[in-house]
């Protein structure tokens, strides 16, 4: 049965709550006039198809904040299972030059990082950024997307861990 | 590796790109004076915990789009495994009043219905709507969050397929 936990503050209750709605895990990368940043992110969803629309939530205080507000475009980088030790790393307090070595990375049509091993890519234009709080939304418009057909599982972050899904 | 297809258009390729992006099964729902609704959606992000505030995805043209443009509250019901019938369930064209038969629902704060074998829950307070295209994103306060504590797996669905992730 379903039991609200009184002891504890509303905002650790939804923390924890949180923790039990599974997502995907990507890695959000830009590109531009303020250089190359990207971050780990599983508050990614679409939002839209006409045009293709999909919104990723960023921390105002994160410091990759300004190199996104400034380049205007960015890439969602899906992961696949596999790839847990990339979501560390650009999860952490890691400096941005380490985060990007020992992968392959492509250009699509803004010149965002594209993760050659990732089970899909989204290369987006911000059109729109509402804030909300601590954080901003941005709202980006999907110009190029591309897929990995090779046999490839998901990666999804759920209870606090990962876990592999079967893409048959 | 990546690759791009170019012989489908944008729109159709985001959709087959946006169906291996895994995300959680919920059900929507509200209650007050326009009436008890729900609907299923996997767009829905956490945002911020400082207040807690999460985000609804909904397709304006929804039938159920009033009903929570007037009740003005909404309660996000994450599914266990073992509930994909309840998923087709409210994301068909099942009457409203059947949706919602055969489950024991309570409520939270708001008064919009609980689903008693959600894995979490969150009770909350439409804030903000945010109009894009043909849908609205519903910013939400999470003013009560119930977590179910029995042996509950999550579901996800993930390249068009339900898939069970293990609690444990």
């Amino acid at each position: 049965m379903l039991k609200v936990n009184t002891d504890l503050p509303i905002k650790q209750n939804y923390r924890d709550a949180m923790a039990r709605l599974g997502a995907a895990v990507n890695i959000i990368t830009t590109d531009g006039p303020a250089g190359r940043a990207g971050f780990t992110a599983s508050a990614v969803c679409s939002v839209t198809d006409s045009p293709p629309m999909l919104l990723v939530c960023l921390n105002c205080a994160s410091s990759v904040h300004p190199a996104f507000s400034q380049n205007q475009v960015l890439c969602v980088n899906t992961l696949a299972s596999g790839q847990e030790e990339l979501s560390r790393r650009f999860g952490g307090k890691t400096p941005m030059e380490e985060r990007f070595a020992g992968h392959q990375w492509s250009v699509l049509d803004t010149g965002a990082p594209v993760l050659d091993g990732a089970i899909v890519a989204f290369d987006c234009r911000i059109q729109r950024v509402v804030n909300v709080g601590t954080h901003d939304v941005l709202f980006c418009e999907a110009v190029a997307v591309a897929r990995n057909d090779g046999e490839h599982h998901g990666l999804i972050y759920f209870d606090r861990r990962y876990h592999q899904l079967s893409a048959y």
